[in-house]
């Protein structure tokens, strides 16, 4: 285990100027961008983090927590440039806020973004022996005539589905009522139809597209984005939508992975509300030009994501339909 | 009560892009800086919290997070940009969050920083009922020549402090326990020698010296900045001091206030104890040229702070000498 000064210059890149120990940390708006615009993101793990704590497994919520945060900002155009993130703690247990850090720092590193400072406060009155919670927050750039605002999606446009590995990091208080309560498995037990235990599967992390998708964004190839977390296709893709269009997804075009169907069968949980509580499959939405739309696909899926058309964009009122 | 929408909204500056809603908060890199450098710094409020939750004020701790984190990008020369805030809480009360998020905008707009974008994360098996943490996330930015470092520090520079009105962020699991258990007191209770109860006393909000002290840094009168956080003048402002130099404070020079007294003697904490969990009247240090001190000393006093020459920097070894 490294220690946090070490993760920490880990990530430097050419632009970060400071080192630990400063009150602030500094960092040099990039040189080739003409007109920056920052982006900026703060988010949790939420209750992802329950599935650490009961499978002694912490080095790798971090990196769910920076992806997260990379993907927010992506969908605007934004290249990440620093990350910082906040450890509140019951009580310091050696090893423990290290790992954490630890995924913190692979994250940042895999996605070209300094850990640029955080912070980790000690309050044993505030959270249980063992346990914590994470935030963090990522500031990126983009050309003020790059950013992406989903203004020019027109209908016709088709939508490019990326796959998901897994829950990502939403819907954890239904999926652990799910699988630790009505199903009454364990972190270590093996979990149905997967290849690996409950901890391996509920602890998959969260993709970051930043790798797949830079490239395609930088030609103009999109024309919106959704990250899809809380609330599903159904809330997510709304918010890139301009008045007078629907998100039209063809339900045919894709397997919903196992995962979320015995979930969703273990649960009783209805169609709907599966679309809403997670992602079914689908961690990122790209709107592209019809004609653009094959070659996108090839693009990302030589880049080793699993993507393919999943529906289009068609006259209606900011709203998605899956049928 | 103002809704966290329109709170937001209160705080958006000239370069703030983006409405609530958006994935990630815009905020355009200010077209009047040459060279920008952005400093970042994260933090929390610590447990300063208990004394919200137990006197059910709730409106004032997001005023500290964020006068806080002013504080300490300043010391490295900068002006605020954006503030992003982070809450996680047991369960979402009617009003709670909405009080937290109001400090944060009245903070906000007091030191004319766009809060850009938040998440507030409802986690009932992390938090205790009506409980909850706070951290904070600021972006300012600084001219890359102008990025205050301490190296251009000498002997014979003097030390102007700044006062603090209370313990700002830091002390309070010592003071806490000092108060109610040592001596009894309830939130309600008078503080001694305070003209208030002690929830008044514990909540004073943490100062922002911003609008002081930003035009004598502007005009370069500043050769060195502390912010007096967790650890006191003891172990922050060796921070900013280059090899070779001692900060000598002279203990004379100002008259611990009363609150400090009071925890002091209750308490029965050492003088060097005191000196590293609490301000003990000293928010921030500045060192400045001697023939420059009496200028600076006058323009803070006449901007509303309480400012004094407390000491001066003297050959040594990168620590603090109070006598």
């Amino acid at each position: 285990m490294r220690g946090v000064a070490e993760l920490v210059r880990s990530t430097a890149t050419a632009d970060t100027l400071s080192e630990l120990g400063s009150f602030g940390g500094l960092y040099r708006v990039p040189r080739d961008v003409r007109n920056p615009v920052l982006v900026a993101s703060t988010d949790g793990v939420g209750t992802k983090l329950k599935v650490a704590f009961l499978s002694g497994r912490h080095d790798t919520v971090g990196e769910d927590l920076v992806n997260h945060c990379v993907n927010d900002i992506l969908v605007q155009g934004a290249r990440p440039l620093f990350f910082l993130d906040y450890v509140g703690v019951g009580k310091l247990e050696p090893g423990t806020v290290e790992a954490v850090v630890e995924g913190v720092a692979r994250g940042c590193r895999a996605n070209g973004c300094a850990l640029l400072g955080g912070e980790t406060a000690e309050m044993p009155d505030f959270y249980a022996p063992g346990e914590y919670d994470v935030a963090g927050t990522i500031v990126g750039v983009v050309e003020e005539d790059r950013v992406l605002d989903g203004s020019a999606i027109r209908a016709g446009d088709a939508l490019v589905a990326l796959a998901s590995n897994g829950l990502h990091t939403n819907g954890y208080s239904l999926a652990r009522r799910v699988v630790f309560e009505r199903m009454g498995l364990g972190v270590h037990d093996p979990f149905p139809g997967e290849d690996g235990t409950v901890a391996d599967v509920l602890l998959r992390v969260h993709r970051s597209y930043l790798r797949a998708l830079a490239p395609v964004v930088e030609r103009g190839d999109v024309r919106g984005l959704a990250h899809v977390t809380g609330g599903g296709l159904t809330d997510n893709v709304p918010r890139m939508l301009p008045e007078g269009l629907d998100a039209r997804f063809d339900r045919s075009s894709w397997e919903v992975p196992n995962l979320f169907r015995v979930l969703q069968r273990e649960g009783g949980v209805d169609e709907a509300e599966m679309f809403r509580a997670f992602n079914m499959g689908i961690g990122m939405v790209a709107v592209v030009p019809a004609e653009r739309a094959d070659a996108v696909v090839r693009d990302l899926t030589g880049a080793g994501e699993g993507a393919w058309i999943a529906g289009e964009i068609v006259p209606g009122d900011r709203k998605v339909v899956i049928s």
